[in-house]
């Protein structure tokens, strides 16, 4: 068994800065007039509470120095514990949701993956409006710093790929992300500044466009707004928010590479060639099947097509249409999108373009196998050999993938759900996309309705989704815990 | 370019085979006294005369030795014109069948998939009943002996794991063919004639008892009934066919080596263990799932559970019950239990046991080396490693089923179909399974209602499902038929 105190000292700090973050919705709702702002200064001092009575407790053991499973477990642990309190507001708050279903909010919030079991957004006071954008925005982040600075090094599902030479060793990860932590929240803070300045401009209110920013660089997909996006019924607020959306899923080293006046990856990386490219098949094709097969108007199918599919594709979850109501094909389309995510070292999730790519270039080599059995054929990705041990990564990623995905599916059968709902709610809540398809889960629907088993099942597989399953999954194994 | 001609000779004997295949129901409609007799005779003529021409044509090229590419192009050829003039009947018949739904019919057949566009087969000629059994059990012995001799040879999808030693070049597939096929046709011919007199002596006619049981050892899944199995509501006819089902399923050289007086694989083989536990373990779950939630008696419970999950895993798709109504855990659950499919060297399809072993085994490991980096771990397949060329042979296959799936939901949504239908259709056709999920293609329904245009991309999948995708994706590579 490992030392716990180095990990819970970590914990406390997080718990004392989230404690930080929760003041500044309580400034907004004081400074707009709403009593609300005492939701989140009661639930500031309990999270202050509890994470100075963690550090307290644990600082005698504080280090910078984690071993490997020190580092599971902390990862885990954040998400997990940012969601328990990040949940208070919701629960506080005049919605009075359980505290299920603000611990749901809360997790959605966090791992950006926007599922909402909130109704009534037009009429909620703008200090838990923000709160949720904060969630998303800082889960945001996190995920980008932890892809990469923590799981490179961890070896998750094919992640080593991306190892950066000089920081290998888990001694130095705690270094290594606040050393990336400085630029890349300049970074960050850079691009969502840009994009609410762009909405603002199209005509929203800076609080919106403040807020929209936030959850569209982190690919987050919560809005202020019943009717998400679709609200402000803007096309230039939805090109916006589809370059904004685009702009989040691409890898920020690439930014911070260009920041550095090399903006060679930016222009010739593998995984954001084959991202864009996803991207705009996808697009143009609900486009012409909007225009052909539904009548509708090209820049409106252009617009509404692009909007959608990327939304679905960075696992964003924004809507402007209830894409269900484009038939058949689109929901194929959407539930065969939802799975890939943007690029490895960005804010989206899902199974994220590389993994796509090493499992193409491995069944390409395949296939020339079968052609030529003498012949060499190795897999590469962005030109450079893959090693074996990396196809092999990425396939145990995938697998688990598809049995999380499964195994999910039953269970919300099992707790009623429909069939299209169970399926499509999995595949939601595991690439952290947010809207599920159908009537109930759709982008025209809630998650409010769903029995309380299935909110906690769905919780869970959003935090697995957004840690890479491996990083969760580990912790169940008893051999971690032992020796 | 490789020689075609010691191809199609093969192709011609095989036609030749068909025609006379095509006699016997005939004999059995002329005996019972039906006009259909003269259908099979004609189409019998015109496949004849085309079998004889081919040979003809080509003998001067004849030979015992193919090359790698003439075996993959001679395995696609023969399903392809098996199909075709195999639908002759169905069209030439009362039935009256668009050549579109004959072929599907036919392709459904020799694929052993089981889907069906045939409304009243209560009243159809036993001719053409036992022309569709017939069908599905050449498929079934087919598939077996091409698993046994070919597919291991070109190394589709990790099958290299079961070459045997002796046997491992191009130039030999024929001669091994042969030798395989006269004990295997032994062992095939057995466990039918013991099927059929075990349905016979529990109430069948002796026709329904020898349709029925070539169609279950095949885990094909035609019936004589529009109702299938159902029809006879018995639970002994219920359970003979389920075990019948699970003897198809099987390596048929397990029962191979029983003869020759070492049971050992039988009971010790892994992918027999693994197969067996999830039969079981899926029956148990949807056994308690219908007692506890839909107050079902459990011995009929357990009967409609084990027949169902039991004729979906093994991707017979015979029905007893329209499962869509045991709810969205149901359908989740068949889902699943649709994609694995039986053992390796059987007659079922679909993923196959071995490489979800494999997938799991390689996912295992992964998840050690996250714990100990520096630990060695090799997953192991039967108690033997397995090499880093399979485990990428089986990644490489399971992307492109994946693949494959996704693609075909979407041309079938494009199409017009709903989602559920769209999806499941998609996954039952490619599995080989036959009925989907949902009102139009379920248990319940029929696939003679689909646009034709459905019809021919759900012919090719299952097609492609049932070649293990590759020897038929091979033949698009431009590189295949240049040098």
């Amino acid at each position: 068994m490992f030392a716990l105190s180095p990990v819970l000292y970590i914990v406390g700090i997080m718990l004392t800065g989230l404690a930080a973050a929760m003041l500044l919705p309580a400034l907004v709702d004081l400074m707009m007039g709403y009593a609300d702002w005492q939701v989140f200064a009661a639930s500031a001092l309990v999270t202050l509470f509890c994470g100075v009575s963690l550090m307290l407790t644990t600082q005698g053991k504080r280090t910078t120095v984690l071993n490997l499973r020190q580092a599971f477990l902390l990862t885990t642990l954040i998400w997990v514990v940012v969601a328990l309190f990040g949940a208070l507001p919701f629960m506080f708050s005049d919605l009075e949701l359980s505290y299920t279903d603000a611990f749901f909010e809360a997790m959605s919030g966090v791992t950006t993956t926007g599922s909402t079991v909130i109704v009534g957004l037009d009429n909620t006071a703008p200090g838990l409006l923000l709160w949720r954008a904060l969630l998303q925005w800082l889960g945001g982040i996190g995920i980008v710093v932890m892809a990469m600075g923590l799981l490179p090094m961890l070896s998750v599902g094919g992640m080593q790929m991306f190892k950066t030479e000089a920081f290998d060793t888990p001694e130095k990860v705690l270094p290594r992300a606040a050393r990336f932590a400085g630029w890349l929240s300049l970074v960050y803070v850079g691009i969502t500044a840009l994009c609410a300045l762009a909405l603002y401009i199209a005509g929203m209110s800076g609080f919106d466009a403040i807020a929209h920013a936030m959850t569209t660089i982190a690919t987050g997909g919560y809005s202020t707004k019943d009717a998400s996006v679709g609200h402000f019924n803007s096309a230039s607020v939805d090109w916006i928010i589809t370059a904004g959306m685009i702009l989040g899923s691409l890898p920020f080293i690439a930014y911070l590479k260009m920041l550095r006046g090399d903006s060679r990856m930016l222009l010739h990386d593998s995984q954001i060639r084959w991202f864009l490219t996803i991207a705009l098949s996808a697009g143009l094709v609900a486009t012409i099947w909007q225009v052909a097969m539904l009548s509708a108007h090209p820049l409106d199918a252009l617009r509404y097509a692009f909007f959608n599919c990327v939304s679905v594709l960075t696992g964003t979850g924004f809507a402007t249409t209830d894409f269900s109501q484009w038939g058949g094909f689109a929901m194929s389309l959407m539930l065969f999108l939802m799975f890939i995510g943007g690029c490895a070292g960005s804010t989206t999730c899902g199974i994220k373009i590389f993994r796509v790519q090493i499992a193409y270039a491995t069944a390409g080599a395949q296939l020339g196998r079968l052609l030529r059995p003498h012949g060499v054929f190795i897999p590469h990705f962005n030109r450079k050999p893959i090693p074996d041990e990396v196809s092999n990564s990425v396939m145990g990623f995938l697998v688990v993938y598809m049995l999380c995905f499964l195994v999910l599916a039953m269970v919300l059968g099992a707790l009623g759900l429909d069939f299209v709902t169970a399926v499509s709610g999995a595949a939601t809540a595991i690439s952290n996309v947010g809207p599920g398809l159908g009537d109930v889960i759709g982008p025209a629907g809630n998650f409010s309705t769903l029995p309380d088993a299935a909110k906690w099942a769905l919780s869970l597989a959003m935090l697995m989704g957004r840690l890479e399953l491996f990083t969760v999954l580990i912790l169940l194994a008893p051999s971690f815990w032992r020796g």
